[in-house]
């Protein structure tokens, strides 16, 4: 008899589907394309040459190298979770050591705060768009999802409100330079985020992955730092995820969680459970690299980035007709496009790619509740100046042919 | 309001708990303590030299280097996927790329496999004793586990019959040289295992993790290799978890999981979910390594193992008390201790660690139906042949001592 694989895969899995719009977007990985698509660094920013230098010294180090490839705890390495919580001590959030846990990147800390809070049927408040890759992390848990409406300075707190008032006791929000839409929120509506959160005894998961990217102004605190705690480490209501994939290199899978120790003593047997640990040496990398490398390193970064963006938006304001709008983000990869209502961006892809050879991502894909048809998400962190004020070129005389037929 | 942790965290996650056994390990720890307890391969025996070349090499390459710095497939990297499907080739198992999911070590293979397979109340058979880390991996799906008796060739049919005549459809085993007991199963036992799970279209869970340390005499054919897929790769009743974590070094956390490429697709989708992909760094070097370094690597760490396991055994021969039984190995890491029914291994763990200054891993947690309260686990990896001599000279003194109580 043979495995009738169909009836043995469980619901929660199933609830998993592959993406129509990555194997679209495949093809954007050919050079004649310009890609707004990715959402990955720039590559050419990788500091490459101070990777070799650390692992050098690690791997030709008889004591630290032997023990960087062992078994580690599944804390994650206590010279890194230190490095980690004087970091957050700079931005103004007390955390101890003991109330971080290192994950492999933070989609895996998403992952595991869904294993955590989320069960069929309970609900998670998102913002409309949000991060779509938490959404898929989500989804195996098959929570049930409440939208809430954005404005110019963040979430709209009736709206947040109204969700924590008929029953939802956990929120997921970015709000620095937001994946997909690159806005951040207001301190004064930071400030009544928490307060209609602590009203409820709600959880705030706060992705802080593009925190580091800031490229003008002053820094708003996070919702970390702004949390009413009193100075104990185990209070709040925020469970902040953070990275090192875009400020040092995606491919270590550095990321982490802090939380009170009740969350993560549980994540700890989690993970332990889960995987073990995250890689040791790739740990003990990041740390070295990290404490060689910043903040210059991300004074390079951000103004590298700052320019792209800058000529994003000179290049939009320069060839995009009537009826387009975006987003003027601060900091982060993303510009947030919303077209005319008649344009559907899935179907403008379609084309984008074959006659204008341009790609980027349709914004449905980023709201829980499948609005957003007209939509689009692009990124500057990869192309050259040249190539995106050249694609935006090419974008714009297609939404012009478009909009007139 | 604050928030109600207890409340919020849900009843899969609570199904975790710390163990007792190993917050009492944390003294093994300690260098006046001979300890058997660990789990971990010898760190004198990680090939530190060829790493720190292919580091060097890797980034010192301004394409390669960058590019092992970049986000990466969900799957794995191609070239990594073709070195596993020729490995498993070269043992009689006929699987291509698409076969493979590269994973973060075989422990998260086996928390993937629960999630994609278990669910409240479905139910796994496993082997009495089992892998710990396996039934950990397991007990966030919450599962009911079958457990079945082992005899000197391995499992007993009859019972592994009996398991899915009454429904089971699953079961977890390791062929070659457990964690914990050392033994293998006979190539009878391996077609009659076979044979029993295709007469109810079950599908068997095989842990490969140590079958590269194998000591002496022929090597068996894997479950994987043995099973009748008739040259489709997608075919059969076997799913084989791998890793490179006994054989280069765990810390590089590189595991996979081959299987037909229905379960593969879905694992993918959970894979990116999860966490999105293992640290692309990490598979470049391990493929580097393992095409470096194999076979002629494995016979070093064969022959290292080898050596300290014919001193454990011969000790335990010339130490141990009428009474004691144990295994004899022929590959892996660990031998597994019978006590007599009066001892319990895990009062004698207190008094082997406070007096004797031995340590070791009781054997009840390997057990899902908690017996085994008169066995151990001791491994002979990583202490040099004096202290393994010592260390089971003093253990088999306290054992006398106890067993004229």
């Amino acid at each position: 008899m043979s495995v009738q694989w169909n009836e043995m895969i469980v619901a929660d899995a199933r609830a998993l589907r592959a993406s129509e719009i990555r194997d679209l977007l495949k093809v954007a990985e050919r050079p004649e394309i310009i890609s707004f698509a990715g959402g990955v660094p720039d590559p050419k920013l990788f500091p490459l040459a101070t990777f070799n230098d650390v692992y050098g010294d690690l791997t030709g180090d008889e004591q630290a190298g032997r023990r960087s490839l062992q078994y580690s705890i599944s804390e994650g390495l206590p010279g890194l979770r230190q490095w980690i919580a004087n970091d957050l001590a700079a931005t103004g959030a007390v955390r101890d050591i003991d109330n971080i846990l290192v994950t492999c990147g933070a989609q895996q800390g998403l992952d595991m705060l869904a294993r955590l809070l989320l069960e069929p049927g309970r609900e998670i408040v998102l913002e409309k768009p949000s991060y779509l890759g938490a959404m898929q992390a989500f989804s195996m848990r098959r929570p049930s999802y409440v939208g809430i409406a954005m404005d110019d300075e963040g979430p709209v707190i009736t709206e947040l409100d109204a969700a924590f008032a008929k029953g939802a006791r956990i929120a997921y929000l970015s709000p620095d330079f937001q994946n997909p839409t690159g806005r951040s929120y207001s301190l004064d509506r930071r400030l009544a985020v928490l307060e209609t959160a602590r009203k409820y005894g709600a959880v705030i998961l706060e992705d802080a992955a593009y925190c580091k990217l800031a490229y003008e102004g002053e820094s708003l605190p996070s919702l970390l730092a702004l949390d009413d705690t009193q100075g104990d480490p185990d209070a709040g209501t925020v469970i902040q995820l953070g990275t090192f994939s875009k400020t040092l290199a995606p491919a270590l899978r550095i990321g982490w969680i802090t939380a009170p120790r009740p969350v993560i003593r549980q994540l700890v047997l989690m993970k332990q459970a889960g995987d073990l640990h995250v890689s040791t040496i790739n740990q003990e990398i990041a740390l070295r690299a990290a404490s060689k490398l910043f903040p210059s390193h991300l004074e390079t970064l951000q103004d590298a980035y700052r320019a792209k963006r800058d000529v994003m938006l000179s290049a939009l304001e320069d060839f995009m007709p009537e009826g387009v709008t975006w987003s003027r983000p601060q900091g982060g990869m993303f510009v947030w496009l919303t077209l005319p209502d008649n344009i559907n961006s899935r179907e403008l892809l379609i084309d984008a790619m074959e006659d204008a050879k341009v790609a980027f991502v349709p914004g449905q894909a980023f709201f829980c509740d499948q609005s957003g048809i007209n939509t689009a998400r692009l990124s500057f962190a990869t192309e050259s100046s040249e190539r995106i004020r050249d694609g935006i070129e090419r974008l714009a005389l297609l939404i012009r042919r478009k909009d007139n037929q």
